[in-house]
């Protein structure tokens, strides 16, 4: 299998996009990887080139670029040139850490959704307590959402939940301001209903946010406007938290000091849970092929992570199954 | 001034709200208590009677209960005598622990809504890192509200910020999904022009959820659907953080818990700075009197912290300059 790689998008690109590459091709015996970028610069840091071809690209987008105008511009960017490779059956999925906007604009002209999805949306595995995690859907692909956009993301995780990571049916439950049925917006009460009738997914009904990092759901449900909010909130809250604890820390006696210096270890434990570099990248979901992208600021472990993600999903060929799944609905 | 509170609303009634009435009695020399339900269970945790008024009711609205029908059929509850002082000016404000659906709606049917506000809304003021803290609305009063919505709720929130809290023209932010103005739903999107353009609030733009904690907004106005995910996402991070460093410490070995020790007091305030007890209840603002809801769970120092808060709104007269304030929009 052949994955793209936008080897110049992100605040450390080319550097950390190529050694996660590096790292990725030790573990990933069956895949080719496609760079696309400034061939001297990702030379710098490869180890070596088996597997590997590199496709020359004079352009850059960047984060200032406006997303639509980049894409239709700057046809010889790295992002553009990845993605394009994908629609013309070149390469099997595509990842990029540039521009959130540029990538899914691009994914959706190029790459193009699956018939039958309605909206395609952005979907991270977040982390819980117990370590087995959570998809989010949507993240942010759109600002507002009907109840047929919301089953449709329900059917997109529950695919991904089994199929990527591997949970036999997936608990797929959708956010609202209380766990029962009578809860929610219009909206939200709509979905709950055709969710409700649906055989296909295990739905599970409504899901407080209060009870996502302690595991109350495998995939979970929400519009991208809400979606967005309660990830930013979890992250700005975990933050704050963690940096709090090591300010409370330092400002103590030296009594504490010395506590701090002892618990150093479970609290760098604690970080590895809340770091995004096990996580793999948020995955464009129902397009007709993985476009996934990686945080602007990926560690080259957090690129390896999220080849490795794409490896499984072309390995279990989750799009080519939501292709026949609502390719069936149709009929 | 004259504060009804119902006596019997809440996991720990009326134990810890009787202790709240006894603590702020201390502090709060010129209000009267007016405490609703049952006397002889009151009296049991009541320090004295000075400055209190206990009147006696029969019923309890307790949390499954459906708020409409047990407003109109349980009119001898602590909760609805309570609210219908206030109705008749027989109290300035109320506070309950109770059910805040049943809380809400007898103070929208019987404290009812400043003619001119389009939607009272739930707010609460949160802790963030530099102990300033920030006025969140709405927080799930409502579950869709449209632009208009939105801007009273800011200009509700900014009232509270300025009169309550004492914070100079504070900083009013909405939050979207980018703090850019072209970021989000069509909805904020119109919200956001219509604030930029008023003269009265010093609206500063959008504002990402995960720039709550770290104090980047002094009131931050959102749907109630959205505000409700992003109040308990929050909860719900820093519980899941919480236990997770103590059970890392704990699971440690004997270095690590001599370290665990050796913080506690540095971690417990952290705690403090999430903990709900010095917060106040939640305000329902919009209506022409304070109503305000505790958390079920309050602790006599949440009960007398909400009775200070109330004593505040009372002092300062926000319900009133509000009222003014709505009068002169119409003309």
């Amino acid at each position: 299998m052949k994955i793209a790689i936008d080897a110049m998008g992100g605040d450390f690109a080319p550097e950390n996009i190529v050694k996660g590459v590096n790292l990725a091709k030790k573990e990933l015996s069956d895949v080719t990887f496609q760079l696309y970028g400034d061939g001297a610069k990702i030379r710098q840091f490869l180890d070596d080139e088996t597997a590997i071809e590199i496709i020359e690209t004079t352009e850059v987008i960047d984060f200032h670029d406006d997303p639509v105008a980049a894409i239709k511009s700057k046809k010889d960017s790295s992002l553009v040139r990845a993605v394009t490779a994908v629609k013309k059956g070149e390469a099997d999925a595509v990842l990029s850490a540039g521009s959130t906007g540029a990538l899914l604009t691009a994914g959706l002209m190029l790459v193009k959704r699956i018939k039958q999805v309605s909206r395609p949306a952005l979907m991270s595995t977040l982390p819980t307590a117990d370590g087995r995690g959570f998809d989010m859907l949507d993240l942010g692909a759109n600002t507002e959402n009907t109840a047929h956009h919301l089953v449709d993301f329900a059917i997109l995780g529950s695919y991904y939940a089994e199929n990527v990571r591997g949970i036999e049916k997936p608990r797929v439950a959708l956010i609202s301001n209380g766990s029962e049925e009578s809860k929610g917006s219009p909206t939200v009460k709509e979905a709950h209903e055709i969710l409700s009738a649906m055989t296909e997914i295990n739905f599970i009904g409504n899901i407080e946010s209060r009870d996502l990092l302690s595991g109350g759901a495998d995939v979970v449900v929400t519009d991208g406007f809400t979606g967005n909010a309660i990830l930013k909130a979890i992250e700005g809250t975990a933050t704050v938290l963690m940096k709090e604890i090591k300010s409370a820390i330092m400002a103590g006696s030296v009594t504490t000091k010395i506590g701090g210096a002892l618990i150093k270890k479970p609290l760098s434990g604690l970080k590895d849970l809340m770091s995004t570099d096990g996580a793999g990248g948020a995955a464009f979901v129902g397009l007709k092929a993985p476009v996934v992208k990686a945080h602007g600021n990926s560690s080259e472990l957090a690129i390896a992570s999220a080849l490795k993600q794409i490896h499984k999903m072309l390995e279990s060929d989750v799009s080519g199954k939501l292709v026949k799944h609502f390719e069936n609905m149709d009929k």
